[in-house]
């Protein structure tokens, strides 16, 4: 990579514009989604910000593919001890004595036993949770950002095609998964999908049918699955796809780092009246939804909107899960994770811009019967939005 | 699941008797694998096992599944802020008033902000780090715990076999990926594998030919990978897979929760001489290991045995990789996760114990040419060793 128009320079310069404002006088990146978004690399190390000046990347392995993928200076991690003194002589405004540096990291993912081993070598240090400015930072993306997400947008809707002409009555929801993550496989898809919960894990998406579908899990999402075990307990399972009942397909793939959500509904037959009403209220929910989607839109409105509907139609009880396990959201910003800003949540004030990637997924939970909706992505645009996701709409009968 | 013959009460009873001997009050267990571990049940909550008397499960979601799993009386997670009331109205013993309740938990994955918060909800209790101590119980497998990696090693056999008759000259590392993937799946792999240690990812494991399987990575294993992005800079890549050039194939897959780890060298055509006598070595390097493993032997003399004999050979410096990017182990346990205890490394004093489950992985890495090993696992039994990996040895020609 050519160094000198390295796309990564403007996103430190823009982290360090931020820090300044919040009273930061260095940024310790630890987390390697983060550390490939700063600079480009996500070696084993830590990504050394200081407020004013040139990035050092601190590197445990590998320093020699470091050298070649890192916009900053790369430096041999060495010992933890030593660190400290080393880069107050490199930066002695961060460290200047008589005062205390305060150094933000990311307090969301790094684990317990390395902050604390960060505390007991840097003493006099005043450390931050810095998690929430490195979100708001990414949750703006770049057109070299958004025409990956498209890029990966034309992929899954190869793969759902590919599959959909794959899915036979009796096929086990696993084998049909296997299908999606074949073609999304030979299409360049990096094999997995990242998500920056703790504990949670995403595996292609979910790919469940009727019953199966509708069974809550711990997972954050609208739609669960059975999946295979009690040490999986999510998305596929072996339960046999049946006629007459829907198929959900709510799939992504991971495309240089960028991820694509969408979700799709199938059915080898026809849904019942029930569902099939239910699909065509989530597709209302969802052209409301875009009807909002311009700059200035206050992120929970567009939540708080589709609950409105779904209650007037009379299914407020079915929206976005069942019971005691709905989500609170209907949709998320997405990225380099799944689980990016803003989130069309109730309490997120945020107000669209332009470069915002959401993930919108009105769906429908009926225990025992199914899940059906539908999910695109969109980019936030100076007028208004543009639809990333590219696969056909509608109940997609076989 | 019957839970009166549930596997996991013997496995809270083991960290009971841990917890006494080791003064903790009581042990709040975070982390979903070991959630599953311990109680059978992965939903997202809290485990909080007493030093005695029975646990409790709170749980945020899903509580409709966590019943169905949970070994543990399973009850809401309501309000963080009033979880410690709770808790001392049930176990008086940990909160004693006029004392410091021990609490343990896992310091290793938890991240700071939510372990901040706990500290916040739990006023006046002493933190203490029980990451060692999970590993320790988890170190020691159960006849049902190997049965399951057995199984595991069947499964990826099968897919290896398959893997083998697929391979052509020319065909991209990545499609060579997508077969095996696909045949795990087909056998019931969950579709990832788990790795505790943060920020890394293991993508079914490091599939890679020649020069780019000698390309370092910051993964912490003796092959890298040039991967297809450096927003995923291991394993597969796009570079074909050539004529007369090693094909490392380190792979794994996931059964009911359980990981098996093997490597096989293919070649099309045959290996230069000097990648041959380096393979042999490492076969020769894992029979040396197979006669140490007994109950007794220390674990990191596995390791020492065979950086001599490596290096005896003239090889040290291309052993488990090659220079600065060598990593320092032969091998690692494995189980629900793939880096577990005990590491075969130095200062890993552990003995080997009956229902350790080690993979022993002796390989070789020359820059531009690739990287030649094997890798098996093993079940410690009470006269030697079990060889649970089933899948040919010898360097597999094409």
């Amino acid at each position: 990579m050519n160094k000198t128009d390295h796309p990564y320079a403007e996103r430190q310069q823009r982290l360090q514009k931020a820090m300044q404002a919040g009273g930061i006088d260095a940024f310790l990146v630890n987390h390697h989604v983060d550390l490939y978004y700063f600079n480009g690399s996500m070696q084993n190390g830590y990504l050394f910000v200081p407020a004013e000046g040139n990035p050092l990347f601190v590197v445990r392995r590998s320093i020699t593919r470091a050298q070649q993928e890192s916009l900053a200076e790369v430096e041999e991690f060495g010992s933890l001890r030593t660190l400290k003194d080393r880069l107050a002589q490199r930066y002695p405004g961060v460290f200047a004595s008589g005062k205390e540096a305060v150094i933000a990291t990311e307090f969301d993912v790094l684990p317990v036993q390395q902050f604390q081993r960060l505390e007991g070598a840097f003493p006099g240090v005043k450390w931050k949770d810095g998690s929430l400015l490195v979100k708001e930072l990414r949750m703006i993306k770049s057109a070299d950002e958004i025409a990956l997400i498209r890029k990966a947008a034309d992929v899954i809707d190869r793969t759902l095609e590919k599959a959909l002409a794959g899915i036979r009555e009796g096929m086990p929801e696993f084998e049909l998964m296997s299908l999606i993550e074949r073609e999304n496989r030979l299409q360049g898809h990096l094999g997995l999908m990242r998500m920056r919960a703790y504990n949670s894990e995403l595996i292609t998406g979910c790919v469940a049918a009727g019953a199966a579908a509708a069974e809550p899990t711990y997972f954050d999402g609208p739609a669960g699955g059975r999946g295979l075990s009690p040490a999986s307990p999510q998305s596929a399972g072996s339960r046999p796809i049946g006629r007459n009942e829907p198929i959900l397909i709510d799939i992504g793939c991971n495309i240089e780092g960028y991820v694509i959500d969408q979700t799709r509904t199938a059915v080898i037959g026809a849904l019942p009246d029930e569902l099939q009403r239910a699909y065509e209220i989530s597709e209302k929910i969802l052209k409301e939804a875009e009807a909002m989607m311009k700059p200035g839109t206050v992120a929970e409105h567009l939540y708080l909107q589709s609950l409105d509907t779904a209650s007037a139609e009379g299914l407020g009880g079915h929206f976005m899960g069942y019971g005691i396990d709905q989500v609170k959201f209907l949709g998320h910003g997405i990225g380099l994770e799944i689980d990016e800003f803003p989130v069309l949540a109730k309490g997120f004030k945020y107000k669209l811009e332009p470069g915002m990637v959401i993930a919108v997924e009105p769906k429908f939970t009926f225990p025992g019967l199914g899940v059906v909706g539908i999910e695109n992505t969109y980019a936030i645009t100076e007028t208004g939005f543009e639809k990333l996701t590219v696969s056909r709409e509608g109940v997609l009968v076989l």
